[in-house]
This record gives C-alpha cells, sequence and structure tokens, in this order.
C-alpha cells in the first residue's frame, strides 16, 4: 500500500503491543503502589526553584523521534514522584481537592483503555446508561429527587456555567438560545451570589456574556455566609432600578471557611418571586450525610439546579463535577441540536426512557470521557455508610483542629465550618484585634504560611477572615489521621516563633 | 475521637491499601492485556436490547453498604467488556474518536493516583510547567508558533468556546467582561462559520450569550467546504445591515467529509477587515504533518486561535482537547480574576516566564486534571515521525478504501477527505441520480448502517452529502489494517443486496 509500510498495511512502530501494555502496567503498579506506601513519610510538597523545575523540563527536548515508552513513563513518573504535590497526601490540606481513591484511579484506568463513546444512547447504549444511573445514585445521596436530570462534567466550574445558562433558558423570558441575553432593551439580566461565593460565578457570568456587573454580590457574616437581609434588600432595590434578576446562586460550603448560605430562607425567596434556585454544593453538598452538618444544608433538595463535585468530598481523582436538575428536560432544552429528532426524544426524556437520550446534547461538550465509572465504583466500594462515616471523620478532625488550636497559646481560631477550620499566629506581646497591629500579623501569617507549605511537614492554604489573613486548613483527605492534625498547633506556634523573631529582632526588648 | 474510630482517629474500612490496589491493579492490568489481544476477533459492538441494558444495571442496586472494591471493579470491567462499543477496536470507524494509545491509558492512571494541581505555579510548580511545555510542543508539532499562549480542555467543543469568548474579548469593542455581549445598542456582533462546521460553534454562540441567530452559516462546495464567495458577500452584507462582525471559525476537517476550509484565504480577509481568525482542527489540524493532507491546511499557522485534539488524531484516551492562541496573553485576559496581582503576572507572561502562571486564570476549569501527561508521554512515545507515518497511514487508508468502492459493482464513491471516505449502496437497477428514487435510496442505505453497526463487523457512522444518506468511514484509528479496509466494501453490498430484497421483495420482477 505504501513503501515502509508492513502486511497490515501501516507502517512499524505504531502504537504498542498488548504484552508491551502488561510489561508496563505491572510496573507502574508496582511503582504506584510504592509510592503511596512512602508517601505518609515524604515531604507533602519539594523544596524546588524555578531554574530547577526549568532545567528538569529543558532536560526533555521536543520529541523529533521517538523514544521507547517504557522511558517516557519512567521520566514522568520521577518528575512527578520527586516534585509534585500529591493529594493523596495525609497532610495535604489545601484548596478543595480530594485525597484520590485508588479505585477511583483503576476505574480511570480502565475506562481511557475501553475509551468507550458516552454521547448518546444509540451510539454506545451501555456507558450511557451507566451514567444516568450513576446520577441517580448520587442525587440519591444527596436527597436530592432522583428523576432529576444530570450530567457529568469537568467539575463545579464547567457545572456552574451550565447551570447557569440553564436557569438563562427558563427565566430570560424569551428565547436566548436564538437571540441571546441582548433581549428586550432596557431589562439587564442579573443574578445574586454572596461575597464568598466561588469565582466561577463570576466566570460564568462572563462566559454567558451576561458580564461580571450581572452579579450582584451580597455581603456575608464573619463566618463567610451570606446575609439573607442584605440579599432581599438588594433584590427589591434592583428591580425598582429596572433590572431583571433570574436567580440566586446560593453557596452550600464556601471555599474560604465552609460556610453553608441560608438555603431554606433563599428557596423560599426565589419560589416567591419566581428566580432560579441554584446551590453550588461542589464542595458542600455531600455533608448532608453527615449529622454534624448545618441542618439548613437540607434544603439542597429544594434547588433547581445543584452542583455537586465527587472530585472533593468523594475522593476521587479529577477531574469530575456533577450538575444535578430538577427538572429532567431543562439541560435538553438548553443545549440540544437537531430539531429533527426532538419530538421523540422529548416523549421519551418525560417518560423517563433512556432510549434517545443524547448526553453530548445535555451540556458542552461533544467527546467525553466515561468520568461516571470512578464515581459509580467507588459509590458501590464505599456505599452511602461509607461516605458518611468518612464525611462525618473530616468534620471532626477539623472540629478537633479548632479545639487544638484553641488550647496552644498564641494560636488565635477564626472560623470552623463543614471541614475547615482557620486560624492565626499572633505573638504574645501583640493585641489581636489592635488596629496597629493588623498590617503586621498579616505580613507575619502569609509569610509563616510559605514557611510551612515550604518546610514540606504540612500544607494548609490562605484564606483572608474579614481582613485578617489566616492559615486555612481543609480536610477532604481519608488519609488523614488524628495525629497529623494533633501536630499542627505547635509546629506553626514553633515557626511562628522563629520567624516573628526574624521579622522583629528586637521584640524581646519592646515586650514587658 | 468518635466512637468507632479506631486508632488512626478514623474509622475503618475507608479508602484502599497499598497492598489492595497492587493486588488489583495486577489483576485489571492482566484483564485489560487479555481484553487488547482478543479485540479483533470480538464484534465492534454487541447487539443488546433496550431491556436487557435495563437489566443489566438493575442488577446493581443503590449501594447503601459498601461491597469489596474487586468485586465493583470486576462488575464494571465484565459491563464494559461485554456490551460497550470499544474505540480501540481496528474496525471503529465512527464520529471522531481516536484508537486509545495504551500508553496515554498508563499516563491516566499515573495522573490519577497522584492526582497533582494544575491550577498555578505557586501551587504546584512542576505540573503546571509541563503542562506549558507541551502546549508548545504541540504548538511545535503542528507548525504554530511556539510562544502562543494555549491551554488543555475536555475537547474541543470546550476550546471552540473559549476560543469565541477570547475573540469577543478581543473584537467586540466594549468591556465585555463586565458589561457582557449586549454593548452599545444597535450592534448585534455575529460570526461566520461553514454550514458543515461543527455544531459545537452553534452550542458556543448560545453558551457566550449571542444566540444562535448569531451564527451565519456560510455555504459549501459537494465535498463540504466553505465558499469564499459566499463568505466574502455575506460579510459585506452584514456589515451594510449593522451587524457587527468580529471572527470568522474556519474549520480544518469537517466531521462529515474531512473538507478543509480555503484557509489562506479566510487569513487573508479577516486580516484585511480586522476579523479574528479561528481555526477548528479539532480532527484536522494533525493532518499537516503528512504530505498527503491539502496545501492549504498549512495556513492553520496564521491563526489567531487554533484548536487541536489529540484524544481524536493523537491517538488518545478521551477527554483531552487543546487550544492554542497566537497572543499568549489573550486568555489570561479574558479569563482572570483578582486583579491584584495581574501587574506581575501580566510581565511575567509576557516575558514568557512561568513563574505566575495561573492555569486556573486561563479557562473555565479550576480544579483539573493533569490530562497534559498523556499527550506528553505519547509524543515522547511516537515522536512527530511517528504521528506522521500514523496519520499518513490513516490517509492512506481511507483513500485505498475509496478505489475499493469505485472498483466494487453496486457501490458509489461520494466524498475523500482526510481520513474521511464516504460511499452508498445503489442497487443495480436503480438510477443514482433519479429523483424518484432519492428517498428509498436514503431509507436503505439508513437501514444498511445499523444492519452493519448490529451485525459487529465494522462500525461506521452516517453522513449526509448533499441531501444524500451515505456511509461514512472516519479512520483515526492506529488498530485498522488494509485487510479491515478491503473486506469492507463488499460486506457492504451483501448486507445492502440482502436489505433490498426484504424492502423491495418484488424487485427481480420490475427490473429489465
Amino acid at each position: 500500500m505504501t513503501e515502509g509500510a508492513n502486511a497490515k498495511g501501516r507502517s512499524q512502530a505504531a502504537g504498542m503491543s498488548a504484552a508491551e501494555f502488561r510489561e508496563l502496567g505491572h510496573r507502574l503498579v508496582d511503582q504506584l503502589g510504592d509510592f503511596l506506601t512512602a508517601l505518609p513519610d515524604q515531604p507533602v510538597r519539594a523544596e524546588d526553584s524555578a531554574p530547577r523545575i526549568r532545567a528538569l523540563l529543558d532536560a526533555d527536548a521536543f520529541p523529533e523521534q521517538g523514544m521507547a515508552p517504557g522511558e517516557a513513563l519512567e521520566r514522568a513518573f520521577t518528575l512527578l514522584r520527586e516534585h509534585a504535590v500529591s493529594t493523596a497526601h495525609p497532610r495535604f490540606w489545601a484548596y478543595i481537592m480530594g485525597s484520590p481513591s485508588p479505585l477511583g484511579a483503576l476505574a480511570d484506568l480502565l475506562a481511557s483503555v475501553i475509551n468507550p463513546p458516552v454521547t448518546s444512547y444509540p451510539t454506545c447504549a451501555i456507558t450511557v446508561s451507566l451514567e444516568a444511573q450513576t446520577v441517580r445514585w448520587l442525587a440519591r445521596l444527596v436527597g436530592f429527587p432522583t428523576d432529576c436530570g444530570g450530567l457529568f462534567l469537568g467539575g463545579g466550574s464547567l457545572a456552574n456555567l451550565v447551570a447557569m445558562r440553564a436557569a438563562l433558558h427558563v427565566k430570560a423570558g424569551w428565547d436566548v438560545r436564538a437571540e441571546g441575553v441582548r433581549g428586550p432593551a432596557g431589562a439587564p439580566l442579573c443574578l445574586y451570589a454572596s461575597a464568598e461565593s466561588h469565582t466561577s460565578i463570576v466566570s460564568a457570568a462572563n462566559l454567558c456574556g451576561l458580564g461580571s456587573n450581572a452579579v450582584r454580590k451580597v455581603d456575608t457574616d464573619r463566618s463567610g455566609r451570606m446575609r439573607f437581609s442584605s440579599l432581599a434588600q438588594r433584590l427589591a432595590a434592583d428591580r425598582k432600578a429596572g433590572l431583571r434578576p433570574f436567580m440566586v446562586a446560593a453557596t452550600a460550603g464556601t471555599t474560604g471557611t465552609g460556610a453553608v448560605d441560608p438555603l431554606p430562607d433563599i428557596a423560599a425567596l426565589c419560589q416567591e418571586v419566581g428566580l432560579w434556585f441554584h446551590v453550588d454544593g461542589a464542595y458542600g453538598a455531600l455533608a448532608v450525610l453527615s449529622p454534624d452538618a448545618p441542618l439548613e444544608l437540607q434544603a439542597l433538595r429544594l434547588a433547581d439546579s445543584l452542583v455537586v463535585d465527587p472530585h472533593k468530598w468523594m475522593y476521587l481523582p479529577a477531574d469530575v463535577g456533577c450538575l444535578l436538575t430538577r427538572d429532567r428536560r431543562v439541560l435538553y432544552d438548553t443545549f440540544h441540536q437537531g430539531a429533527s429528532y426532538y419530538a421523540d426524544s422529548d416523549e421519551q426524556l418525560l417518560l423517563g426512557g433512556p432510549e434517545t437520550l443524547q448526553l453530548r446534547d445535555l451540556g458542552p461538550q461533544t467527546t467525553r470521557s466515561l468520568r461516571a465509572l470512578k464515581v459509580r465504583l467507588c459509590l458501590q466500594h464505599e456505599g452511602r455508610a461509607g461516605y458518611a462515616r468518612m464525611i462525618g471523620d473530616d468534620i471532626r478532625l477539623a472540629r478537633r483542629l479548632y479545639a487544638c488550636v484553641e488550647a496552644e497559646p498564641e494560636l488565635e481560631p477564626l472560623t470552623h465550618g463543614l471541614s475547615i477550620t482557620t486560624f492565626r499566629f499572633i505573638p504574645a506581646d501583640l493585641e489581636p484585634q489592635a488596629e496597629a497591629h493588623r498590617d503586621y500579623l498579616n505580613t507575619l501569617n502569609k509569610a509563616l504560611l510559605k514557611r510551612l507549605q515550604r518546610g514540606g511537614a504540612a500544607y494548609p492554604s490562605h484564606t483572608d477572615v474579614e481582613g485578617q489573613a489566616a492559615l486555612r486548613v481543609c480536610i477532604v483527605n481519608n488519609n488523614t489521621t488524628v495525629a497529623d492534625i494533633e501536630r499542627l498547633p505547635s509546629l506553626v506556634r514553633r515557626l511562628g516563633t522563629e520567624l516573628d523573631a526574624e521579622l522583629r529582632p528586637g521584640r524581646q526588648h519592646r515586650t514587658a
């Protein structure tokens, strides 16, 4: 067929044989097993300089010719083992990335080797049905109606975007699909979210063509919870001013402090005035499984749309988020294309039959990976009971940290919400509330966080609590033990004292 | 710490031990090795009824209590092995999903077990730098400027969306981030794409708040290529009518027939009138590596933004797409939040330093998986030379199929573009062009496709060539051999003849 092609009509050296896959696969599994075993005794994070990182990567030149697959894999494994932050580490407590379930990782391998289409029922019925069933299971897990619609997406940010677009479709009052968000002149659309809501809400408004000005930020109390009275006032004023409010994006578990907005009140208000009630529960929704979570969280079952991120509190490898919608038709109505088969699908969707489910018509992706698989397998493995235990453990560990911080001199606990605890270091001679010390305390605590992270003993992150720089420990990590938690306060105090002595070398003389 | 918690302060039965991971991992690798070995002798697709699929899934009840991880994995493997369509099958030729590289699947496993943050350089420098380097390699592979900006995303549909939003930011003429797409009254924004462009272009316009009416569809020639004269006329007329054109979304490799739009002419026009020149090369961009691709494809290097999907013609497991932008700042300008660090980042991005690269600020995702890893490893393994060979093989196999179809009585070849060949079955007694036979030929060929797919011998898909229902074979599959191709025409003819006899039982009597 062509010069150089072999008997199969293809050039040589393409792909990998099954035998080579077995060999490399076994070796990788062993190496990853070793990695997981050694992890707790390794630093959470390597101390790397930018020139070092650059040199490491520059060692890999652009590959004009190929190399053995084992060599490429070995190089990557070495780079990541020695230089990456692993969220599986028991003392990784930054951002909200769950410790990755090894079973979830094997599910990813299985999905990637088979790589089936997950686009439409006629194309591959088993994968589409499996995703639909897993969506229903997730709804049942958090207490959302199981006759909902839904879809797995790359994460909460994309899920918030898709939810906003669906809300626009239903609530704008004109055909947004055809006409866009311009609509009738003089009635700019707007929505409400708390000042502590996730950045993806503004990002979604930006992407949806509404613009960031359309996001009306409602103020919060000290814990980061939306003030309901402010929401009601703001809404009334905006309506009077001629805006066209269409949605409240409530937060169930803020990124900063784990606060849960007053969901029952917001639900009632949305119902009363006809707004779309969205709950961004990317982090917090799953806490509903634990009796230790705020009771108000249960009102997530009243939402028109709800975001839940399995890659957060289901301890799954990234990326997998989920959007659930009360009305099972709304995503299809918002996104489908090809009106010729609409009537059929519509009917079948309403009847609950999956025969014409076109997952590619429910959101912004066409080719999609089978990310539902890891959710399904881990839910089967842990069961509702297992997740309730693990999530409860994380909440109790965060509470225990708060108590340990309280008991440690020179540490000030600031907030505790869900599995997030924030606190700061205050040298004994400084007044926590004195205006004169405020800037110094912020500088000190930010530098303290960096030192802590770079030291590799633990990896918390930063937040801001009413203008105070805080250390933030977010536990969505089923590898964390009570010993990991208990050693943190004294470590922070020791590093803080060191750092304070460097920043204020004359301190001893100034104190009484 | 709590009743029932063990010495670690956590409840039991959480997660999986490293030993268990090793055991399950080895078993899965062996099973997947067996699967890959047996695959060519299996049907591409199982013949399943909807009730059968439902019964299979109903056998898995909602998991209140957990089960052993090996059992969950085993059940899933059985379901997928026996009922899923595997894109690794040598005779899977539907849609545009590449056969999944086993090395790419192992890279997914590695990324999932370590699960590192891929959000910002300060958080995890090695992953962010690795992604940035892989973006540059991909640019170099297709001949795009390597000082470009770029980002890995879930696929081409999302990449088209992000590109459109970036184009709006640059070309709208006002602050779209703050004000949205409403802008100054009386100047609705619009863009151009061919009638054969991917559905994600309209979907992106919908999501961006422009509305589907903003997508001006330009007509195509018989092969599916945009008519440049129609574009120029349409643009002039729209400007005269008071619209505000901002972008041409050209297609490099249409989904239907693999057509490449006249990129050099479109590039020149965009340059002349100040429109954003976008190239959706999700499928076709990588064909630029092969001398068998249209010369015009090389003009993709003139694009303001270019989409390339490694999960298509780099034979990688889904999902991984890539967006490249000529201006390395534009994604950051479009998406970043948190103006406090903007000045610094801006400077460093311009200087090419990755120190403040905030990947979460370049697109719509926050938590992201390390999908760059599989792209990197497979590119290292195959090298530019390997991809040139494999892509060239696919193009030549598609051309060979066209020739085989031409040689087979009662088969009519319709189009050949890149690695897509379309054709149809026409019984000897029917006139291909006769208006009276048109509907019957469409019915016959659609039914023929279904029978072919259900039989499991091969899995082509459907397209429409100027109103004619066609069988479409798209080869982005490095497991396909020349023998797989050569057996198809006679099989189609045999099934077509059978089906025609069923649909027209009296045929023999009507023919001369």
